[in-house]
């Protein structure tokens, strides 16, 4: 199982309403998904509390293994907004005053009171992540983007640098949905998957209209290879069952 | 902000098709508001590729720091299905098979064949999670619970020990929703913030109908406190604007 893509990506989803239950996670999802048409494989996520100390680990960690990492939250103009501070000590940078910043947040024409300087305040050399949706900017930091939490402004935010992460190639993706039980295609299915290592096979389990069944996905960054496989994962499975069992790869 | 409970947990979710994009987690969500309402902290949540090497170290890293640890995913028949496996040697525990799991796997029906009886492999000394809604069950190894990556199979095991977690507590929680700017509200959450440091009190922008505003959340063990902040931070909106703008707290 070895689709790697030279680039990897961590994203640090920063936030207490995520680990209360209280607001439901969709940047992960979007982030994923958006890196893998890029070439860019998402290697690991992790959600972390409104902690100084936790988020400023976790920087240091993932920055020094991943190509890149991505955080969303924390940087409103409110008390528990602590992201922007935790990454200039990450980076043993001081937090300082940004006059784009400060332009881009005049734009809203309300007061600049202290909380709403506090979100011009970036780590030193930083570059701001302007954007059309939000007044305060995101930031990147070397290999760090610095983005909002709320998913519409974190979009906007994401697209304006994404197409810079890549390395020219894609991630592809096949899958079929196969009415079958997972138990009875694990064999062949490993079969395949060893002898193919340069693509990733997933099985994942459902349970529809009264069946069960399994969606089985390709993916790699040889297209050709992709295509393949998924034709030789559907040729195997109509040979254990009746062809019907067996959907279209899409 | 210190609502610390003396229990807190780590969620591992395990599955490269979260960090693909391809598919929506929703586990977390779940967890975090049930383990809250049994006054468990979750404290950090990651999201693991279907690799040995960094679920083992995660694992080994999670298990030290968190009362407990849970993982989804990663527990059925194919090849991608590791997660056994890699508890096991986090553990340095034998994955040995287990005569109850088998019996459990009997009631399908199905013949059990080798990748069937695969999900009857166990770290030695486990105990095993049975459910009401699937024949393959989870099991516990010390502080870590392993369940089944489908929301329903999860529910259906989380459910079975969720009340042994807690140490009799909740961890309350009431918000409003005021129709002022963060940037305006910010100063006076902060004091109030300062003031009551029993609990958390968080601020999450939105826009609605048009309008800026956000949801402020006030977190903590104590009921009583938890009630007097929420009326406290009600009254300090409403000196900030009309009354109309500052919703009832729920």
């Amino acid at each position: 199982m070895s689709n790697d893509s030279p680039n990897t990506a961590c994203v640090l989803i920063i936030g207490n309403e995520i680990l209360s239950g209280k607001t439901q996670d969709t940047n992960l999802r979007f982030l994923g998904s958006e890196l893998a048409q890029r070439g860019v494989r998402l290697a690991e996520a992790r959600v972390l509390p409104d902690d100084k100390t936790e988020i400023i680990n976790a920087l240091n960690e993932c920055r020094a293994k991943y190509t890149y990492v991505i955080t969303t939250g924390g940087i409103g103009p409110t008390h528990d907004d602590i992201t922007a501070e935790c990454i200039a000590t990450a980076f043993n940078r001081h937090l300082v005053l940004d006059e784009d910043a400060v332009t881009c947040l005049s734009r809203s024409g309300r007061a600049l009171n202290p909380a709403r300087l506090k979100m011009a305040h970036v780590p030193e050399g930083a570059s701001l992540i302007d954007n059309s949706l939000s007044n305060a900017p995101g930031f990147r930091v070397e290999n760090v983007f610095v983005l909002a939490g709320v998913p519409s402004v974190a979009r906007a935010m994401f697209s304006t640098f994404a197409d810079d992460l890549g390395v020219g190639g894609s991630i592809y993706s096949r899958n079929v949905d196969v009415f079958l039980p997972e138990g009875d295609i694990a064999q062949p299915l490993e079969d395949l998957a060893l002898k193919y290592s340069t693509v990733e096979i997933g099985s994942y389990p459902f349970f529809r209209d009264g069946c069960y069944g399994a969606n089985l996905v390709v993916r790699g960054m040889d297209e050709s290879v992709v295509e393949k496989v998924i034709r030789l994962v559907v040729a195997t499975m109509r040979n254990l069952g009746d062809e019907s069992s067996v959907g279209e790869p899409s």
